[in-house]
């Protein structure tokens, strides 16, 4: 059989809306990828009752219960306690954890530490541990005496990721079996309905490999998932489906799987022909450098770029004042220069420019989501002329104004109309 | 009594983790605003079955059920049917809906209208219509037979929180009451152990109302909650608690409620102050022009920024190559000359200069977390040097950069030292 999980994530700041809930989105694609279900994410506060409640009802529907958040060393972290309590588990005090927790605080990262830190220390007898290599908590996995299995993980995302990476994978494979192996189809340029109109009827009749689509913002996705028993036999079953997908959408498709952001089809492409590309950014406001310089590896393909935020900026990256007086800042003119100039300045052999109204308030000659995005290279300069809602967000705006921009590149760099 | 709430999302895409659940977040703190608690969220996936059980077993434990998703044109779109079966709500098909689709497809913002769409116009019989303003799916609240409160959502995040914004809340206030008020503290530069054992006396002392800490990537926030009639009753019983924060934590706090980040805190600033500042980000790579181009108004403050990803570039900007030369890109020297450029190129009132090593590869001759954030005035030009860890990921480096950046120009514009 293959395990069914819930994941329970611990926190009343979850529940208060402080945070957002990362782990249980982390925890699940890396369950996914080994081929555990998850039926189930809870998310109770910092409340002994509440938790052990929410500990017995997973166990009465999932064979495996992985929680985060409350191993902390303040006093209203009783996860670990309240978790173990439930299972009947004993705890002893983790002489390594000890070290650990020592040596974090000798190196100087979390300044002096303070006595509640060893409570921590506290592990359920004949566990796994899972140390903590970028935080104090140490967390661990065990076989309950009914036979659930129990990953206890800490809240912090950066150390729950890392613990995940660092041992509580590797326990979770040992539990799980009856794999499920999917890929991903990532798109652009294609509403969701439109899609999902096209391919409907294979949707339909697919039961295994299945093949489903998701809305992210400006961007549809599809992901074809199968049950095999290997890698190979998934492919096998994942390839015709793959194909038909690939007829249907054609070059709406810019990356699967690993390549799942337009960036990283952008990084990829240009680290592959050796190029570079430099922007020059308005209302974007530094949305595109962001978000390429996520990614490692970058500076091999991004020369830099310039927020143009006001006309004097424009102008310091060489937009001539008469463009700016004769067509405003928000303007096709405007955008070609921008791309040009930034391409020609920092040394790249491709130059973004974007220009736009990303609102809330219009410039009081375009109204919101009027944007201009240019891709210019040593020959030819491309524009498109983007309105993108008065009913938008102007974080939307932003997004689905990069979003093209970096479009346009990629379908450039694959030798595809840019600005149809 | 005061309602409680329970929040389910549907979705295989977020049990897949394809996307962070942002909506039990958003709900979670208008919830809170409006003093209904949240004692459970749930995530199932697009099964009827399982959605069937999570609204039976929140019906047992809740009396409020909000959900999200599920209500769109795809087939496996089934919260609406599911949710008004489990009530035995009869559903109507909803002519004013049907408008707004014709209406929403003529304006060509989703391409041609396909027939599934309709399948979005049917709800329950004697709901409060919550009509979409920015997507196609209507959403609804209704008490259910067994006085159940129940509101129904639609899942992509923008079109949520419109909704909630345009009738929800409405909806919610008028089956509320008993409501609770909080004030937030936001802190940079405290670890959350150290400032938990310097409150933690008070915080176990407090019952109504509360004192609770809680981190966010490199900060600590202060969240104290009063349970009271009305807001003016609920700042009294506050107002010594926050007085004590103040005392206890003093400078490290940078702003309190709707100054909940850097960014904003600095926004505020310069604007009374009618300053600008500029930034000249290389390992950050326009994180920091992102995050205050984020803000709507940021224009009246922000210059612009120049993303210096590679030596030339920072030539560009006038960095000498000396200077690099004799202390390479990553110094204190070159951090100086960045923020001094910046200033002046951009003619800004502050330049913000960031250079190292974010990861995950070293330049070969500092170690990974090693980060010089510059502020230059028109008198003083100001450094700390960080080390930000080798542990840490190339992201969380970036963020506490940019945290840092902003938080030297924060100090300054208070009169505050700056780089202690």
């Amino acid at each position: 059989m293959s395990r069914n999980a819930e994941i329970i994530c611990v926190g009343t700041e979850l529940l208060l809306g402080n945070i957002v809930n990362t782990n249980a989105r982390d925890l699940s694609v890396m369950l996914s990828e080994l081929g555990i279900n998850v039926f189930w994410q809870t998310v109770v506060g910092d409340n002994p009752d509440r938790l052990k409640a929410a500990v017995d009802l997973a166990r009465s529907r999932a064979d495996l219960i992985i929680t985060t958040g409350g191993l902390g060393p303040t006093c209203d972290d009783l996860t670990r306690q309240t978790v173990c309590g439930a299972f009947g588990m004993e705890m002893a005090f983790d002489e390594r954890a000890k070290r650990d927790l020592d040596a974090f605080f000798r190196i100087g990262k979390g300044g002096a530490m303070t006595e509640n830190n060893l409570s921590q220390c506290w592990l359920p007898v004949g566990c796994t541990p899972f140390y903590n290599t970028c935080g104090t908590a140490p967390g661990c996995g065990f076989t309950a005496p009914d036979g659930t299995v129990v990953v206890i993980l800490p809240g912090p995302p950066k150390e729950m990721n890392a613990m995940m990476r660092n041992g509580g994978i590797d326990f979770l494979r040992s539990v799980s079996d009856e794999p499920i192996f999917s890929r991903n189809i990532m798109t652009f340029g294609m509403g969701e309905s439109a899609i999902e109109s096209l391919l409907r009827e294979e949707m339909n009749a697919l039961t295994n490999p299945t093949l489903a689509p998701y809305a992210k913002e400006g961007e549809v996705r599809l992901r074809i998932t199968a049950k095999a028993a290997n890698r190979a036999q998934a492919d096998a079953m994942i390839a015709p489906v793959f194909a038909d997908v690939q007829r249907v959408l054609g070059d709406k498709i810019y990356g699967c799987d690993e390549i799942d952001s337009l960036e990283k089809a952008v990084l990829t492409a240009l680290k592959a022909r050796g190029e570079t590309f430099a922007a020059a950014e308005s209302c974007t406001g530094g949305l595109i450098a962001k978000r390429i310089t996520d990614l490692p590896g970058s500076s091999a393909v991004f020369r830099g770029g310039v927020t143009v935020y006001t006309n004097d900026v424009k102008m310091y990256l060489g937009v001539k004042r008469e463009t700016l007086d004769a067509y405003t800042a928000v303007s096709r003119e405007v955008a070609v220069e921008l791309a040009e100039n930034v391409r020609k300045n920092l040394g790249a052999d491709y130059g973004i420019g974007v220009t736009g109204v990303a609102g809330p308030d219009s410039d009081g000659v375009h109204c919101v989501g009027t944007v201009f995005v240019s891709l210019a290279d040593a020959d030819t300069t491309y524009v498109r002329a983007l309105q993108l809602g008065e009913k938008s967000d102007r974080s939307r705006i932003r997004t689905l104004s990069a979003n093209h921009a970096l479009d346009m590149l990629r379908r450039r760099l694959s030798g595809l109309p840019v600005a149809p």
